[in-house]
């Protein structure tokens, strides 16, 4: 269960009841949550409940029965919005992050940039470090990568979303962009969740190729606890038998995370097909399923990318696309995000 | 390859040609295909194929790269509509059935039947032999539940659907129901499969748990070369590592199967999902996806239902969900398959 | 909970309890069992067992926590030793099956045979009836297939194995065969198992490629309740997003049968792996982890084999796998059952 | 394919080749490998390998079909022996690992260690920084475990094995360990791989739940091609839809590694298990299987183990189980690998 500490209390108060709750040999989590302060606890005792209840700084107690607590419905009964510099994910308005897959020149970059800008995506997506299976397989433009997605994001007027993989790397990615990912290989790689769980930026998780929504709310759960509750999660397939796509896209997950969590989840359906004439149906099929957003992989030459060109619609795909998501959100009562300007 | 032969040809010019393919030692199946004939080959031979053309009998030759070769979009480029008693599946109308999972007796169906006509349904589910786990569980009322599904579907006006098991019961059911369905445990029944191909009725036939897409259409391939063409396809989630749901429904795989085949394809989201919070969101998610329809599981009581209780919906949920689907098919150019009357 | 009945109780006393037990609304299966007769209850419910053991007719009353009653551990403390015409499976002795994939002729039939009783298998597997996934692909001999490894089993002095697909078809090859198999296609046959379930014949019953452990046992029971215990487990793989392999072995389900049930269970690591190469090492591996048997498919000649020619192994790589199961059954205080002549 | 560069070439002339494949545009990777240089090209091309085989300063040219170059088995035909501090990985001799999956305290490893080295272990495990799902679970001794470890591994007399999980701790870990473990959830966590790729000690690198046996030997290659070749594989168990044990343990890798590759292999059968009981019979399968080893989570308290208690096998079924294995070896022609002393 949460224990959420009364703004004012003072730190001796909470030490003193951090001091009972060892002498009751409960383990207990002191940490910062939106501007106060919780304890989390590995216990729904209904006996320990009331007693916390009557603590001076305590304003009030929540059981959780999963794991993750902070992620938790439960204890987070409104929808968390993550805002990325005025740019909304997790309201009423879907948002569609694109880009390419990989950033490989300036010129690319704003090519791919005002194209999608100008059909309605609300952020844009490029990666600078790229975790690939070959080490001999094109690693991504790094730091020089990271500078052209800030100067292209700041140029065009889009929020930046790219990869981070190593916990050395998440102050330095943190300068360049507005949103840090963390890969569907790194979903269980504790250090980098911790580290960017310190941060003050928003974070887009994605679920790895194996990983359920309860170890993926867990990974979020990682983040959160360090202060960060900037957290977007993104499912974007998970491995089984079929190989007729790269991944077997999960939509269920959706109306299973809303269930479950308070986080917003957006798709990733280029990843998770694999090939680009899947990806526009899926996509639809995403926002009517529920999802809060989407991230694309839009290359303004699909046959010459370094990385996952199969996978990658072109602009015009992308405009297309845009113009039936603006129909099917009508149907479920939301709209498309907008970045203004 | 498939050679499609010239309706007039005579019995004993198809036999020469088969005698020469066969002292060519190539593997010939005569097949008959909707009201003419057709000779598979395991073979795409260029020079093969310019002999057969020459032959006197011979309409054309269509190479096909794909083992199900009748059910492959090589060899039917227009999209076949399944005309169910007026019904059709597979055209510009997405087509939706309904129904209890088990039949439990006449009244309970009339109450399903009579509400989900209401709200918009076309074809009547409803089970009278039904595959168990457990040899201890309910099996089903057999052919009383037969005899139920044919009055009621006739009483509301709704053709019907219900799943055969055993080839020996083909006969049976052909005579009750307008619609057969092969279930998920039994895509791979050859022998099944088979029977059903030598019908003059209209096929469901389900994905099995862990039944790839080539599989699936290979499955189909056996119905449709014993002469029987009117095959629906129904993706209803496969097996993974993830428990939060029964299965993990592909939604990619109707793009795939588009892409792959002729055929059909529908979407079961309550025996994908398992839970009936999941299946209105995943519903619309297969339209959006571009199903040809969708196979739900509605009951009147769902806390009292005899099987799958957990997963059936509720006639007021599925009148919701027929309303959004009705602006949904819109934004992909489609409309809802009514029945007349 | 199952509920043994007296031998001598009367049909009177019986039907009065199955009267009693529907007066108390609790749903009992009346079952032949080894010459006696359970009635198998849905309940494990303290009081109704406690009320059970006070009526005459009622030997013993038997808390199972499992859906497969018959077939659990529970109910049969003493593991099941299956007699196929004097070959042992389950006992003390590991028993090694062994032939080709499909019967292609009696010349080969019997060239592997040999071969294969030479080398020291007890029983002879040949498929006539064979479940392809294309209609395409050689479906087997059939009826003459069958009349076949009859008379090789004879010649060589070998029972022998061969899968059952239809039903309709269970009276036909119980006449030709010694056990019958049921495919991993067919674990969730409901009509078949239950016709299996009535013969007097052991049944080999193969894991599917997406059944649980679970599953696997409630199929058997389907088995056992028809009043059949000569059920045989057999292990063949379970899909998975590997390819290496056709399919992944499973060889943790061997101690986990052995623990949930009495049923013996054997391993097919030809259809697990898909590579000859792969076979030898996951048969020594099966019998070291505790399956009481194997089945192998065996031909003289692999690359000319019409059906899975790249998972069959040659009498020679046979003859060296016997000789070092012979080494590694010590290790585990066991031996390898001959068949006597 | 694989350049082996002459021992005595001059940077000079090795700078020239290079700069010839790139005028070629041939990606081209000088890499250290065993004292010497190699170059590796994404190319087999015929005509290349003529030509480099003309060049001055090139020993051998050598063909690879697969992505993982200095993994693969064409390229190093000798099986790789990881010698650590004189126990032998890899060659003729089976080396069994064991300690407990968590250091929880001096006296607790010390009884371990006793007892796996009196009982046959050449190596000691010993978790001090924790990968958990949960960040509410016990996370590890951190550095303190470390220096308990070089303690007791010093004073039992056996080279140590323990995780690494983050770049940043790779010096440190290699200051206190004999080998550094990259465990499943890190198989694709490039930073980390090219980290301990700088190091000059053995990497003991496992298989992640949804990684293909080709993507483990790519995950190899990232550390090979840094420099060290002393890489020790580790099947784990993969994440299916069976539940009756915590993974599925994947056996055929093992032939199927040794196959593509030349590195050793070894099994984890607590994490593949998850359950005590299955650990034994897995053990045995393992190394009939042709495993190269073996780790082992031992405790001598498992029901207070501070982390995966139920996995963990007593000091007693540690005994045992060696001495089957001494067994079972002998019919694969193997012996168990003893530490001295």
């Amino acid at each position: 269960m949460i224990v959420v500490i009364k703004p004012v209390s003072s730190q001796a108060k909470i030490d003193d009841l951090i001091g009972d709750l060892a002498d009751r040999h409960v383990e207990a989590y002191l940490r910062p949550w939106r501007g106060g302060r919780v304890i989390i606890l590995n216990s729904n005792d209904e006996g320990l409940k009331q007693w916390l209840e009557q603590a001076e700084c305590v304003e009030r107690v929540i059981p959780v029965h999963h794991s993750f607590q902070l992620a938790s419905r439960a204890f987070g009964r409104e929808s968390t919005i993550v805002d990325v510099n005025g740019v909304l994910v997790g309201g009423n308005d879907v948002a569609v992050i694109a880009g390419p897959c990989a950033i490989e020149s300036e010129q690319q970059l704003l090519d791919v940039a005002t194209s999608v800008k100008k059909a309605g995506a609300c952020m844009l997506r490029g990666g600078a470090f790229k975790p690939r299976s070959s080490p001999y397989s094109f690693q991504g433009l790094g730091i020089e990568g990271l500078k052209i997605l800030k100067r292209i994001g700041s140029k065009v007027g889009l929020p930046t979303v790219t990869e981070v993989m190593s916990p050395g790397d998440v102050g330095l990615v943190a300068e360049y962009a507005d949103v840090l990912q963390v890969g569907a290989r790194n979903v269980q790689n504790f250090p980098l969740l911790k580290e960017v769980g310190e941060l003050e930026k928003p974070v887009l998780l994605k679920r790895g190729m194996s990983t359920t929504v309860e170890e993926l709310l867990l990974s979020a759960e990682y983040i959160l606890q360090g202060g960060n509750s900037r957290v977007i999660l993104c499912e974007r397939g998970i491995r089984t038998f079929e190989r007729a796509s790269r991944n077997t896209l999960d939509l269920t997950a959706i109306p299973v995370c809303k269930e479950l969590s308070h986080l917003p989840i957006i798709v990733d359906p280029s990843h998770a097909t694999g090939y680009r004439r899947f990806v526009l149906p899926l996509a639809r099929a995403s926002i009517a399923a529920g999802a809060d957003g989407l991230i694309l992989e839009v290359h303004n030459c699909p046959d010459k990318a370094l990385c996952d060109g199969p996978q990658s619609i072109t602009p015009e795909d992308f405009s297309q696309l845009m113009g039936d998501l603006t129909q099917i959100v009508k149907v479920i009562g939301k709209g498309i995000q907008r970045v203004s300007g």
